[in-house]
Formats: C-alpha cells, structure tokens, sequence
C-alpha cells in the first residue's frame, strides 16, 4: 500500500455510471523517511478521508474488487482504505 | 487512477479484433501540484472524450474488465472513464 | 497501453513450454510528444508485427488472459496487440 | 518480489475492517547492488518480521489473494512473505 | 516481460511456506539497447537458471498463476519462465 496525503478532489459528472457515488480524491504520496509527495493520483474514499488528512491507499486491481467483492466490477484502481494515526519510523532514521 | 490530459489519437487498422470499434486516445499524465505531462499512454476511451479534454483513467486489470465485465476478455489495461470538470486542491498549495 | 517500436527479438530455447510458438520481441517505449525510447522490454506478438514497426502493446495480467481466454494461463505480461498505422498529437504541441 | 527492509509502523484506526489485525510495516526497497532505499511503501506482515529486518515482499494482486485465498477479498497490495537470512551477489560485483 | 541477468540468490527460512521448494534469485534488469542493470528484484526459478546468466522474467499477476494454474496461490509476483540464447537488435541501434 502506499502512504499518500489528500490534497485535493475533482468533480466529473460525465463518468461512468459505476463511479457514482463515490468521492475521488486527488492524493500524493508520502515517502516519511525521504522527500514528500512524489506522485499524484486518484482515489476513491472508503473511509471518510479530508483534505490534509495522511491516508493508506491500496492500489491495483484489489482496489476494484474490494469495492464490492469479485463479482460488480467498479473502474477504480486506487482506494484509501485507512486514515493514518501515527507512522513511527525506526530511531536510528 | 489517473489524471490526464487528451493529446491526440491513434490509427491502427491492423489489431486484434477485440479492439474494433474502440477509439484509442494518447494521454498525457497531469500532477496538478507538479510539473504537467510526465508519461504518455493510450486509453480507450468509454464516455466519449475528446482532445485537449482533462479525464480520469482507470489503469491495469480493473480497465480490461470494465469494458465488458469478467467474461469477455478485452486485450485493453487503459480507459477513460471520466472527464474532468474541476480539479481543487488545498489552499496552501 | 504503451506505445513502442520493435527493436529487436529474442531467442530462448529454455523456456517455459507455454511460450512455445510466440514470437519474443524487443520493445522501446514511444512518447511521441517527448524523448524516444524510456524503456525496453519484451512483448509476445499477437499481429505480425516486425522490428522497426510502431506498436500498441498491452500490459500485466490483460495480455496473459488476451492469449488464450482465462482458463489456460500463458506466462506473458505484455503482448502485442496492434500495429500502429498513424499518431496524431494535437496541433498545439 | 521486492527486498526490503522494515523502517517503521503505521496505526490507523479508522481503516477497512478487513485490514484489522494485520501489522502495517513500512518498508524500505532495498537494491543490494546499489544504492539502499528507492521507495517506501506499506505492506501487511506475514511472517512477524520487525523493524530492521530484511525481508521479501509480493506486491500487487498476488498479495491481495495469499491473505485469504480468492474467495475473501483483502485491500492488500503489498504482503511481507519472508524474512531473509542471506542475500548472495555474485563475486563480480 | 523483463530481460534481466541473473546476480545473485536469496536465503530465506522463516517464510510463507508455499515459497518452500522455490529457488530465489536476485535479477538486475538489462535494457539492451541502454544502460545495464537499472532495477533489482527477486524472482523464483522455474527453468532451472543460474548466476549470470539472461533470463526472461514474467512480472505481476501472471507469475503467480503460471506456477500452479489459477487454483492454488503462491505469493509470487516474479518468476523466470526462459533462459535467453540470443537478443538481436536492429542494425542501426
């Protein structure tokens, strides 16, 4: 997974019809022991994520199927499944 | 996902036929909060977009199976799958 | 999907007993509207496509199902499935 | 897989429920040939790995699917699935 | 699929037990055309290769399928499916 910050949202009206409903949000990557936002994507939001928040973010196609299991396939490949509380990382850093 | 911006089209007359009837659209990756067009792909496209349009692309397995759901099997890893109104990102960017 | 030219073939007459019959080729990534050639990699050849030809080449899990449908599973992850007749990027660029 | 080495822990409590009870290590890619450290990402342990041990991680759908099999879907992209005693580089190097 | 050189094994005991059996090698991707050895990562052996050798390498989802068909699931993203006799490239490179 991958540790993001969400930094903006986008509006699309015009979308396939599977993504309604959903919130898409712009994130950017975290990299904690290194330089900060490195890539930016798209999400959609599972766990009532805001702007600013740091986020856990799965990517690929098990982002689609956790949606809603194997069988209703949702054009998604990135979704925030966690807000983060704390990353602690190892003294020595 | 992706966000991206529609820079041109391409003809392939000679391709699998599974491809028939798709418009293959070439893509260029926008990072609003960073330096615009980093890579370049191709999409299909499934809402009807066009160039110069900003849309949002669904990458990898999740866009081959939301072409035709998990029978028929699509030889694509890109779709359009939305286009963009807006964009916003946090205040302090 | 990727753009590419075919840049070469490959030999190998250890190998997977699947992969017998395909034809292995070197691809160079293209993006028409920057620098040429990022990156190399080997795709199977689904089209009759020859070194020096523009090519549509898709990637990860969409092109091992593309071969042969789900149920039998070829070691493949990236095949090609177009031979490029035209880009067109728009004129802007 | 990836050779990584564990850097640190995320907490997130409100998360997908279906990641409860899973460690969250971050996890360093390590290149023993070159330069330590490229990317960081977050992956689910396996095998109780701790931090600063060297370990391998899947990433992707395979990653998603060793959780549980295929029936029970996890938001897992990344899954640490062994910690390594020994990395051997050829004499050359 | 990766063209890479093998360079070195991995030792792992404390690890997923469907990995037992497997031999890990450590590959360096080769981009014939440019620079050698751009990524490392870990792939299992399925052709029986050894260290220095060219290898072709089969990435993501279908490397975990190919070892055992869709049934059985090994945590495996990587994996060489043929040893490399000749790569040619085209004559003006």
């Amino acid at each position: 997974m991958i540790l993001g910050r969400v930094i903006g949202t986008v509006v699309s009206t015009r979308k396939d019809e599977r993504l309604t409903g959903f919130k898409l949000l712009v994130v950017e990557t975290l990299q904690p022991g290194k330089k900060t936002g490195v890539e930016e994507f798209v999400a959609v939001d599972t766990v009532g994520a805001g702007v600013g928040e740091t986020v856990l973010v799965v990517m690929g196609s098990p982002a689609s199927r956790i949606m809603t299991g194997a069988d209703v396939l949702v054009p998604v490949d990135a979704a925030i499944v966690g807000i983060v509380d704390t990353v602690e990382l190892a003294g020595s850093r």
